[in-house]
């Protein structure tokens, strides 16, 4: 590959916060040109915005439609090779489709959809086509997360007993989405963010990042809702227990009314061998206890470590790498993905969240709903 | 009050971890004497104990009903004045009750008995004998314990709304009860600890945690136990959805298979206006939010504390206070009432766990065994 | 501005840590495209290391002159308009120089040249030719460094009292130059690095960061060095007593064979009203001490911040940014200083070492190793 | 040993804080019994004291002298066998002495005596009555100081090149002492502190911690002192370069002025090996380093620890021991080697500071006086 890939972006003007990010974390490793976008559905905003990123005029579109099919039309070197659709959760499923059906590859952000139902078709869609899809769970992208998942998958924490994980945030814990802010918004209407709340929005980075370090997957969960803001419609907190496909059991604990916290996401593992305890606020240590041992804690880039974490640090040891990085690293591995097919490689590695997470994340928001609403019974993943 | 409190003991003898820990927890303040003991129901042994303790052999007793006895015979200013009970769960109603009949208070270790039944026929004895009764729920008497409860009690944080709880060991992930270690073969014993194993043993403090720090109560839970040691039949580990009786909803984590957790007991409480967040094995450390401020951490006899924090310590601020310190606070708020009841004041600081903390311990045991019978069904606390 | 800026860069081929670092931090913002660069001092490797950076074959250059004189004859709108000097130390001063007088802006990296000589030949040239010069002293590119530099510059901690700064790291501790590392061989080599090692490898640094958040100066100093290797001739440790220009005191201790250390910059400040206390490898907390009050910790994007500070964080609070986002803003501020010259614009905030605290650094190197010949006596810093 | 051993105390009346620590610390093992005092020079103020302290009146004395005769003119069996000396500075090296000559072991608080020269007398005194004597430099009572001690001791940090130390204090960075606080008032007075301000007071703590740990010894230091508070004549900040007897070389930093700091003694430690780092606001942690290793956390009672820092522990890993506990760790062990004489056994583990190190850190504090002296210039410890 001696050429960056070229994306177009669904989403992300003015105003947005995740555009911003998913922009940043594509161009960190310089593997990937922004030549594209219909970044608002008013057209002059979205020309707007893309002034700002210094994109031509023409190719600031007015609607994703409108870009998908004009881009399309552009000559095979110019046009865009996939889009990048980072808008509110119910606009992922028409333009995620839509671009598969023409070719393009596809990077989403999570939740996959707005239901279940869209997620499934969104599945076929991308195994008819045979388009590339990642979901942007972008914590699976840490050099330490990375350790932790090989030292599971590597049994050195032998049979996984105990699973405790949690998304903390306090930003909704007052009523924010009537200040006109409008990441909460969006982020409290049933229309635009679908049956989960918190659940959807940061619940399911939780349940991905046990599945990507453990393998394992949530059976039966029990799921307690709270609607804690007046007027809310969907869940602002969300306690749950869980039982794991391997015998395990856990709580998963998520908030966006737990006051004071900012993004404490925290995964806690522990085995018949070992134990691992990761947080997202403090990404660059990887706390483990082994039998008989005194406390280890591993550092990205530092010593010890498996090739897997290894290789995705940018930097020496000691100099921290933080949430762009992380998220970069899911567009990396999509990007060298996408080059490998067009060199006809097979045996790829194909390092991050695809189709299935976004399934079984909506597998979880939608068992999650249901066990709240039938009195926090044990409700199955399928 | 111009001399020392008169104490027997009730177990403790050499291999007790905790009869020591007691021991020492009643000298540190000044105000309490070991006077005599039954600390083994081996005379011998118990002799020998006694005397590593500068005990005269007379007053080394071979049981408890002898020292009850033996002691109420002693001249008013000589005999014990109250009696530590340190034996495992089975061995603590019938002494307890024995004493109060016969006149002399109770410092008790927890649970406080092995049934429920038991502790409401306790209750009812120390209604009726009008003994002072103090269980030794110890991580209450930590200076920031104190702090945190004032804060809550205060109105400081608001309306609580979510709670999380953890009390996390690790050393029951081997089959230490296999090896010969005392303290392990009896937890695991349900003859001695009770229908509880880990829920009984560290379940109990956390519970007891967040009542004393919020003042609010578990009016139902759902408990989903493990039992994950081979050929063991009481739970250790536990996973709880909690549902308080304000409306707050919140989670417990119970654990003796852990690997790598020494005592993690920790605790955050999110209110509509503040938060805050305790962990005994950093327990110099209060780590508080409050809307639009940043992270404030409140330290033993540091800035800004509540009297009630500010009286506990006894050292200047960074001079760290562990465990024994907290213990020794149960025990000199105890004494310091003992002493104020026999100058005849009645509005004295009653500041210790006491009866009903133990009632309401077995109430938690028996709804979350019974809970987890019924597949982690909602069940209340009475 | 409605255009990236066109960087060209000198050094940075196969091999290099910190030319991918710049180039990294370089893209971030999306501000700057990489358009040429002499890589290496050999042709071919020039030309390989350049098209794995997707540049064409015709714009890798196989000396800095030939790129500086080419570049030139380039019509205004193609060619670089500023050179990033991402070489050994003694290849700092010969490019920086052509390139201010062949019109181009320089960012460069620290310490600025070989010796104060050039350093202050390198000062005349670009007060000169009126060229913009950015040093990359990176660490001062922290949201919370720049939360430290508004809280003392507006006075929140009183009259600065004292100073403690360390830059420790432990990767020299063995004898890595023997084993081929290209880091260390030239680190250790007076020829590459100048009279100073550690000193002006990290040292300079820590000399910064001091500056930049007090604005004070060191008066001067007493320096012992410390040569642990085997075999080296250049400082590997450093201890030193500082005496600031206005009255305040303190320490700096600076090593490469503190063993275990990453990269352990830390700064502690004290004055008469407050205290604060950063440190790199945990970048993300301020941690802060006021009167009378309990301890304060700010984050990044977090609650209490001055705009100096906030303006500098590109995601959410809770979100770690780390090593690659502080060297971003040094680019960011340079590239929107260079456009903002383009435009006209007089009072631009210039938030960015340069020039100057290039020249301050080598008289700091100087001082230091004077004091040290000296056995450590007290030297000034002029 | 099968009775308690009889102290008398010297100081520690109502108002003092450290006869309260000395206290209790003599309390927590049991193994010690108050029996006397001269709280006070004021004969009613004694007896007031230790009326709080259950002593009967005529053994609350007037002053030291009385205390020493008239205990001297007791029974043996009832006699006090050791005084505790808890006075200000300037009050220690009277008593001490003349409870030495006539017959009693002496434990004393640092600094030793208020010159060196009384130093040196008392050190003679020691040798020539065949006393036992302690100082209580109590930070070296701590579980994992004495782990530190054991792994430099046993070679496992390889040969040591760095030491960091640093003993930070804020409390007098306002003019407390113009506010009546007792404790403040006599430290800045030289007259009762003599030479040094915070040298003598935490200064001593640091160079001894140095000492206990690694068996080094300081060969020439360069001390720059402060004088920060208005009116103050003695040092209430310290910058210090230090230089041990075996080439390492390291940095002191002591403070009274560090604003917000509680009572910050910290030490870091470089091998070739290995490396640690302990705090004593974080007691229970030992961070350490070695080649090619993650970092590894002991904590006390836990894994992999030497037998010299297991039998100091009193309670399972976990759960936090403090600086009652440590300092108590001294009294335990004067008390056990006190008995061991009694019982005529020679080969005594004699793990507390004692006369030497009171000696050695009056060395200290002249020598960093005398090297301020000459503007911070190397000055011996001899």
């Amino acid at each position: 590959m001696k050429r960056k890939l070229r994306m177009g972006m669904i989403g992300g003007g003015h105003g947005s916060f995740i555009g911003d990010v998913h922009r940043r974390a594509a161009s960190i490793d310089g593997l990937i040109d922004l030549v594209c976008g219909a970044f608002s559905s008013d057209p002059k905003k979205s020309i707007l915005s893309g002034k700002d990123l210094f994109l031509s005029e023409e190719r600031c579109y007015g609607s994703y439609e409108e870009m998908i099919i004009k881009e399309k039309e552009l000559p095979e070197d110019k046009r865009m090779e996939f889009v990048a659709i980072v808008t509110p959760n119910h606009m992922h499923f028409h333009p995620a489709k839509m671009a598969l059906e023409n070719g393009f590859h596809v990077v989403c952000d999570k939740p996959i959809t707005l239901t279940l139902e869209e997620a499934l078709t969104l599945q076929s869609a991308v195994n008819k086509t045979k388009r590339l899809f990642a979901l942007t769970h972008n914590y699976t992208g840490y050099a330490l997360v990375k350790q932790a998942r090989a030292m599971v998958r590597n049994g050195d924490l032998g049979d996984i007993r105990k699973i405790q994980v949690q998304y903390l945030q306090g930003w909704l814990s007052t009523a924010v989405e009537e200040t006109g802010q409008k990441q909460a918004s969006w982020r409290v209407d049933p229309k635009r963010s679908g049956i989960g709340g918190a659940l959807g929005d940061i619940g399911t980075h939780a349940e991905n990042l046990i599945n990507y370090i453990t393998g394992l997957q949530i059976s039966e969960l029990a799921a307690d809702l709270g609607v804690f803001g007046e007027g809310r419609v969907l869940d602002d907190d969300a306690n749950l227990l869980l039982r794991m496909n391997n015998g395990a059991k856990g709580t998963m604990s998520i908030s966006q009314i737990a006051l004071g916290e900012e993004n404490n996401l925290a995964i806690k593992i522990y085995g018949t061998k070992g134990s691992l305890e990761w947080c997202q606020e403090n990404p660059n240590e990887l706390i483990t206890h082994w039998l008989h041992e005194p406390k280890k804690i591993y550092t990205p880039n530092g010593n010890d470590l498996y090739p897997e974490s290894l290789k995705v640090s940018r930097i020496p040891a000691g100099h921290p790498e933080g949430y762009l990085e992380a998220f970069a690293t899911i567009y990396k591995n999509f990007a060298n993905h996408v080059m490998a097919v067009y060199d006809g490689e097979l045996n790829t590695d194909l390092d991050y969240p695809s189709i299935s997470d976004g399934v079984r994340g909506m597998r979880f928001i939608y068992a999650a709903v249901d066990s709240n609403k039938n009195n926090a019974a044990w409700t199955a993943l399928e």
